[in-house]
């Protein structure tokens, strides 16, 4: 297991779905650090279900409690922490569930993995509920960035097939912090597909487009720390991501070098790049353009359709239908918890600096 | 800087493109391990250049000298380390790009990063040719797979706009090893894809895709340490790729759940699933079915025609021909580079254990 | 910072002495372990203070709270985490010394290092309340060792010049756990050696030797981490610990090699040492004989008498006297904690095979 | 297997004693750091033997050969490597030694570790040649902190029971590089007692202390990185290393609080502590006065006396003489090593400010 990530702004995650609490422990905030909470609780919310008819109604109050690091309001340089407790757990939903595995949950890796002694309720430690606590470092990190200048913004870059404008083609950037996208044309296209499919007992996926403003050139510890590198581990961590891309991503793969070469100019005494096809990062290190990366996220697996699946107990083979409370969309929810990942990734580098 | 890699099959590297040598260190091979070098000369041969016109016709023999952890035959558990000497290296090919930073290089960003103190001849230690380290201690990682049923097969997916068959789509693996491709018709227009790019003084990309197979379920470290966590960190960490993909990757987030969910049944007392939509990963942990994913490079930024840039030293933009002699493109040398990050990950995984 | 420890039993701890809580996340407990509760609380319990009137009077009562990583009364595999809460806190004790720095406490070195926001109430971070928190996680170590034969067992092996005997000259090993020393006359001494120095305002040191049971050879991970080398590196982070000796320690400086090389024989098939100088280690690896070694504290440096200090705020030199409670003698708790830094590390190498 | 250490001053070391070469690779150094090659060469040869009759007349050039990271005379920034070939090796020496495992060596531990596959040549991994790799890179890491003005100092404290003055009690320090004593006067008996020992086929231990000058107060990472945390770890890393003392060390156990505690004053503005007891470390945190170690070695385990053993082949007691060419005192070679780790750790510290 490594539930522990960074090496300046180290991070140490703890809970599951169903268990009392789950918590975060950051060591590396710079001492006499000053936090708003408020902003804190803002991303938080950004992140709960139960906002509005396209996500879960699970009422996940997600009201965090200081444990230490922080004194006559600055953090002290020793470990802050914080755990949020888990309330409105409903545990009997899973009881079904505890040999029947979901089809694409990790409930069958999972009990492989620990011998079937996991807290399978609502998907243990790999419920997407843990990335609250990614929620919250990340908003810690995203104050000391905004000190130094340094903005990051995701919006929601496709639904199913829909697709927003790309960041890599606009600088427009007014989004709606709970359903962000920058052409809102496409919104109630967008939300139709999620309802529909939520109407259909199914589930769709999508993207998300994420953009860091304001770090300069230089950062990045290639060889295996690349900022692709380090972002990417991230991202893979969020439960759902199946994909990610930096710059025009796959689609960079499918030109000539001529088109895809991001040229230098002198822009009043910054070298600047014409285009930003390589997403900021040249080699691993960031070249002082926009960092720009698409994360892509598979439907929710948790269905009301009839599944397929096996009973562990018995090894046969049996039907599922998954009751409980589930977003037919994980996309709208995610894009604070991929926010963070950049903040928490940028906050690493710039702190080693 | 991190040069190093790994928990349990630790690997350090250094060296950079034109210095005396470079090299790798391995730690964590298990003592007592009998170790073929001839595949491991057979996997650097893959990558080398001058194989084909297809490639560089630089001759870097890529010969290896062992210089500890061996003996009588055995790794003797202590670190195994290795050197690559580096010859026909042609500094003064670079003279012109001290200053006039080739575009989607890393010569500005490194610049920056090293305060004009990098080696900048040949990309330095951002050099592709670095990735021989990797295929190097990848070739041992697949001796200690292949005794454990553990066999990892790569292939050109596509290049440019020009597909192959994915492995999610066929059972079929008869590949050659210095051009892989499943469907060969398809090869002769890659070829010509290439050459016409490279008689016109530009370059291609295109991607990689591997597989895995004979992964037992319930490897994976989540949190963070996901196994597309891990492997995406390396796989960012080659020169060139700009996406990562796990099984059908942005694919999946355009369906539907019902369609992408990997239901499971019963195959004669093993769990499998009836898709592989997910690339054998469920949760951050693998599920017995095997791993595929895809990495998407760039075309080489190295090109002939004349590019626009900026001269570091004055600030003025300038123009910049590179001459030199250059892949036009990467991928095909990129496949056994690939092959080595998904043995090096695995292995990683298998001896922690 | 680093409040991080580990490989494979990895602990992460956080809090400060007058902190809402402090607690600890363990991440490596192998999924199904069940764990006796009893043990732990005692464990706590001979640490804690306000047991006798050798140690001060605070009440702390140390109850634990599991947050998670606890299911059907086994471990999940996932982070097992734990919380104290701090009551009977009496900060107000501590206003004067915000400025005027105890002597050889961390009041200003910590003051310097973190810019002077640290939490001065108790010492902080730099309390030897949070060894608890070691002792909290020692406890499910020591549970994991015994399951595989390991036993660790410590005693106060000098107070001030005062001297028990030596587990290298002994294997008698009836001890009481809360003043456990071998030679029971001795006790008394002690005892009044502790409370005239407390009479008189004053404090004592003294050391500890601890040993472990059951260790198989060949344990150890030579070159940066013998297990002296992590041995010693938990020990130091003990507040108070200023020395550290394997086997006979400095006195092995002081005489031959003939002297002190430990001759193997085979003890009815098992190889062992006629003695046992070197504490069951060599080259850094263990041999098969009992791990020995000593930690050697300095007295309390919170003494009633008055003192020279400087006062931060003026920078004024100025005097001090300590109020509040403090143990005249930390050797009698410090105890459960080195037997548990001895349980941490030993499960993080056993863990690791 | 370990054989990576640092945060910031990264080093991997590899080699064996009789292996092709041994080597370290170094990730850390700022770019543009210009390197005294003389210096370096000048700590190797204080610990290389063949020096005077004290120490092995074998002959080891240890002369280093720089691979990679240094272009035009100043580092790059990317890993500094570096490897010292193993010249004047006779293995034939080390035949006997197979099975008849040498007491006190890591000839039986290792090889139970190493299931028998360990390069028993010498030491192989564990030999004292190892420790060449450390005067390498500690001769850098010398570097970089002269410049911030930190110097570094050891001595030989002691030779069996002489002892030298403590650097605690006297501000002398005009020592000889290659027999380095504060008191003259006490040479030639240390000299006397380690040729009586050799005549004898005999060998003595001894200590060295080490002085880091120069050194601001708030270097330290508590709770687990403490400053002593982290220098015990490379200590106890040193073959024959085993005990490991700070400031007064196990004699600050022996006294009242009173006496022991290190009050502070105002020296012209600037805070120091009357006393330096603690070794210059408050709760694991720098002070700003000198940091003051003492390590101490066990006698040589090599000696030409006949010594009991175990055959490991037969399982049979045996007897042992133990041929080839040996220190009768590793303490005068270990004083450059020492320094070494002082060094490797405080830069480590310094870079991560």
């Amino acid at each position: 297991m490594s539930n522990i990530w960074g090496n300046n702004f180290k991070i140490s995650i703890f809970g599951e779905s169903h268990s009392t609490a789950m918590g975060v422990v950051i060591d590396g905030i710079p001492a006499g650090t000053k936090l708003d909470f408020d902003k804190i609780n803002f991303e938080l919310q950004r992140r709960s279900p139960g906002k509005n008819n396209l996500s879960t109604p699970r009422n996940e109050s997600d009201a965090f409690e200081i444990l230490s690091g922080y004194f006559n309001n600055y953090t002290t340089g020793t470990p802050f922490s914080a755990i949020i407790k888990n309330t409105d757990v409903r545990s009997a939903d899973y009881d079904n569930i505890k040999y029947r595995v979901r089809p694409s949950h990790a409930d069958y890796s999972g009990s492989v993995k620990y011998n079937g002694f996991n807290d399978y309720r609502g998907g243990g430690h790999f419920s997407g509920r843990i990335t609250a606590l990614l929620v919250f470092a990340g908003a810690v990190a995203k104050q000391i960035l905004e000190n130094k200048g340094i903005n990051i913004k995701a919006h929601i870059r496709s639904i199913k097939d829909i697709n927003d404008v790309s960041y890599l083609n606009t600088s427009s950037d007014e989004i709606d912090s709970f359903f962000p996208v920058i052409n809102n044309e496409i919104k109630a296209v967008m939300i139709k597909t999620i309802t529909d499919a939520s109407a259909n007992g199914d589930s769709v996926g999508g993207s998300v487009e994420c953009k860091i403003d304001g770090v300069n050139a230089g950062l990045g510890d290639p060889f295996f720390d690349s900022v692709e590198s380090r972002l990417s581990q991230l991202l893979f961590s969020i439960p759902g991501v199946k994909g990610v891309e930096f710059g025009l991503g796959a689609e960079i793969s499918r030109g000539f070098g001529s088109q895809m070469n991001d040229e230098f100019y002198n822009d009043n005494g910054t070298v600047k790049t014409k285009t930003n096809n390589a997403g900021g990062i040249n080699g691993g290190i960031t070249n002082g353009m926009p960092i720009i990366f698409t994360a892509y996220m598979r439907p929710t697996p948790s269905i009301s359709k009839e599944q397929n699946t096996v009973d562990l107990n018995s090894k046969n083979n049996t039907k599922l239908v998954i009751s409980g409370r589930h977003d037919p969309c994980i996309v709208l929810r995610a894009v604070p918890v991929i926010e963070a990942c950049a903040a928490l990734c940028m906050a690493d580098f710039i702190l080693g600096e």
